[in-house]
C-alpha cells in the first residue's frame, strides 16, 4: 500500500470531511429532510456558477449534462458552432452530431483559444447559427478559454451559448450571469471535491424558453420535468443521494472561503506552477494556460507516458499524460478542488527526482524555489 | 435525532460495510487497480443477474438504463408491446413513446399480472412487434410478474423481452439467461444495498446484435461503446467510482450467501408479512405478491397517507403509501437487500402501534405472533 496521491484533472483527492459524509445512513429522497439539503445545495451551487438561474442536478457524469444541453435546447438540423481545440471540444461535436445538428466546426490548433473576431465571422457567415458550444478550460491541453468575449459575440446574435465547465468551474473565472453564458455544465469530481456521479447545469432564461421548441428526443435528462421538480427541491428520478449530501458539505466549504478568493488562489498555484516548470527548463504547452490544470512539455529524449508510469507505480503519484497528438510529449498537472498548495511542492519534488533519474539536467530544488517564490511571495 | 429505518422499497437501506467504504480514498478509474475492482465488479453481477452475458454499469438511476434500452435496440415507427400494471410499467410507455416508437399498451388491473396467453395473443394480432417491455416486481403495486412465462411467449416470436428489476432483482426469482430473457435492468440502491446513482443492464447476444440497427440519438447511454469498454474494464465517461467501490463489497456478500439462498430468504420475509397483516385483519392487495415489497391494504376508516406520516414522523421509520389509484388505500413495506427479518418485527411492532392509535381493531401482539411462526418455523 502506497500512499495515494491524486493531482489529475479529474477524479481529484476528496477531502475527508466530505468522504465521512458519504459514509452515512442513507436517506429517503422523498422527505422533508431531503428536500432541505436540496435547497442549500440549490442555493450553494448558486454561487459557485454566479448565477441566479437554476442550477439542475443530475445523477450523471458531465458528459450527461452535456447531452442534455444538446437534447433540450434544439432540434434536428439546427445550426450550431462547435470551438474544437481539444478532448471536450470535440465531444461537443460528436454529442451535437449524433442528436443530428448541422454542427459548424471552428477548429483550434491544440492549446490556443478563439479569438472573438473569429467567432464574430464565423456567426456573420452562418445566418441562423441557434448555440454556440464551447469549453471553459479545455483539460486536454490545459487551456482556457475566453468566455467573456465569446459572449459579447453571441448576445449580440440570436445564438445561446453553451460552455462546458467541468473541469474549469471553481478555479478559472466564470461569471455566468454578468458575462451573459446561457448554459453552463459542470460535474462534481474535480472543484467540486465529490467522487464523479453527479453533472450539474445551470439555465438562462433565454435557454429555459428555448426547451419547449426541441423536439428532440430525451427522457432521463428532460430538463422541463427537471426544472418542475426542481421549484419543489424535488428530483424527477431518484437522485445520487450520498453524493448530494457531500456535495453540501463542499459546497458550504467552497462559499466559506468564497469562489473570488478560491479563484485567486488557483490563478497563484496555476502561476507558480508555470514558473516552477520553467524554473528546470521545461516549457509550458498552451498559449493561453488555465487555472485548474497545467499542461508542460517534456524533454524531447524523455516519454511523458513514461513520467506519468514512474510517478504512479513508484511514488503513488497520478498525474495526466497527453492524448492523441500530444501523447507522450506532455504531462498534465491539476490544480483544483482540494489540491493544495503543498500538493505542489510534492510533486515537483517527486518530478525532479524522476526527471533526473531519466537523463534530464537541471539543478535540484530549483522548482522548489520557483514555486516557494511564488506562492509566498 | 431519531434512529432512521428505512423499509420504503427504495432506497432500502446501506450497511455499514458498504457505508464505510463509499468513504474511503478516491482512486482514478484509469488506473490497474480500478480496472481489478470493474473486473470483479463484472463478474459479480453476472451472477447476481444469472447470465454469462455482460452486465454494463452506468452512471445514473435506474431510468437510465431503462432509456439506454429503448434508445439502443429499436428504431424509430418500431412496433414494441409494454406491460403497464402500475408505475413503472407506465414508464416503459412513457420512455418508448418519447423516442417514437409505436407502443401497443397490454393495460392490467393493478395488482394483476399478465397471463401467457395475453401476451401470445398481442403478438399474434400484431405482426412485427420488435421487442416487449415489462416488470419483474411492479413497485407501485408490489406485484411480481411471471417473467419466465412471457419468455417462453417472446422467444417463440422474434421479439426482444425486456426486463425492468430495477426493485426485484436480488428478491423476486429471475433466471436471465435459461429463461431466455434479453435484457435485464437493474439499480443500485435496491436489493444492491447501496445509495443511488449507479444502473445495470445485461445484454443477450440478440440484444447486442440489435444495437447495430438502432437509428435513434443517444450519446452518453451508448451501449455500443459501454460494450467495447467493459471488455477491457473501462467505462466510456467518467464511473462513479466511491459507488463501483461500494458495489464491490455488496455482490460479495451476496455471492457469499448465493442468490438461490437469497431468493429463498426474500420469499419467507414476503410470506412472513403477508400472514402477519391477514393476523392483524388486513388484506394483501396483489393477487400476485412480490418477494421484495408487499402492499397491504389498510381499514376503510384510515388514510395510509396517515400512518406514514405517523410513522415517519413519531417513530424515524419509513414505509411507503400508495401512488395514483391507491393513493391513501395501500401501504408498502419492503423487505429487500439489507432489510432483515428483525425489521420485520420492527416494523410490525410501531404498525400496530400506530394502527390501535387511529382506531383499528385486533388483538395486539397478533402480528408479530404470526411472523415469528412463519420466520421461525
Amino acid at each position: 500500500m502506497k500512499r495515494r496521491f491524486l493531482m489529475t484533472p479529474g477524479p481529484s483527492p476528496v477531502p475527508s470531511f466530505v468522504r465521512e459524509s458519504l459514509g452515512r445512513e442513507i436517506m429517503h429522497h422523498r422527505t422533508e429532510e431531503f428536500q432541505n439539503i436540496l435547497s442549500d445545495v440549490h442555493k450553494g451551487l448558486k454561487r459557485v456558477f454566479c448565477t441566479d438561474n437554476p442550477v439542475l442536478i443530475l445523477a450523471s457524469s458531465g458528459t450527461g449534462a452535456m447531452e442534455a444541453a444538446v437534447s433540450n435546447l434544439f432540434s434536428r438540423n439546427d445550426k450550431v458552432i462547435t470551438v474544437n481545440g481539444g478532448k471536450f471540444g470535440e465531444r461537443w461535436n460528436q454529442i451535437a452530431k449524433s442528436f443530428s445538428l448541422e454542427v459548424i466546426e471552428l477548429k483550434l490548433d491544440w492549446g490556443t483559444s478563439l479569438s472573438k473576431e473569429v467567432l464574430a465571422k464565423a456567426l456573420k457567415e452562418n445566418k441562423g447559427v441557434k448555440g454556440v458550444f464551447t469549453t471553459l478550460c479545455e483539460t486536454s491541453t490545459a487551456t482556457v478559454y475566453d468566455v467573456k468575449a465569446m459572449a459579447e459575440v453571441t448576445r449580440e446574435n440570436d445564438a445561446l451559448l453553451i460552455v462546458d465547465a467541468v473541469s474549469g468551474l471553481g478555479q478559472d473565472r466564470l461569471l455566468t450571469d454578468s458575462w451573459g453564458v446561457d448554459v453552463v455544465v459542470s460535474g462534481s469530481q474535480k472543484g467540486f471535491m465529490l467522487p464523479p456521479g453527479l453533472s450539474f447545469i445551470s439555465l438562462s432564461k433565454k435557454a429555459q424558453a428555448a426547451i419547449s421548441k426541441s423536439d428532440l428526443s430525451k427522457y432521463y435528462f428532460n430538463l422541463n420535468k427537471a426544472l418542475k421538480s426542481y421549484e419543489k427541491n424535488d428530483t424527477p428520478f431518484t437522485p445520487a443521494v450520498s453524493l448530494v449530501v457531500g456535495l453540501k458539505e463542499a459546497l458550504e466549504m467552497i462559499n466559506s472561503q468564497g469562489i473570488e478568493a478560491r479563484w485567486k488562489r488557483f490563478e497563484k498555484m496555476a502561476l507558480a506552477t508555470r514558473e516552477a516548470a520553467k524554473a528546470i527548463g521545461l516549457e509550458i504547452f498552451s498559449k493561453s494556460p488555465s487555472s485548474s490544470v497545467t499542461a508542460i512539455c517534456v524533454p524531447e529524449a524523455i516519454k511523458s507516458g513514461q513520467i506519468v508510469k514512474i510517478l504512479r507505480k513508484d511514488y503513488g503519484l497520478s498525474i495526466a499524460g497527453g492524448q492523441d497528438q500530444m501523447k507522450d510529449k506532455i504531462i498534465r498537472i491539476a490544480h483544483m478542488g482540494w489540491i493544495s498548495e503543498q500538493d505542489l511542492i510534492s510533486c515537483f519534488s517527486l518530478l525532479e527526482k524522476v526527471l533526473k533519474d531519466l537523463g534530464a539536467e537541471f539543478s535540484l530544488g530549483a522548482s522548489l524555489a520557483r514555486l516557494e517564490e511564488v506562492l509566498y511571495g
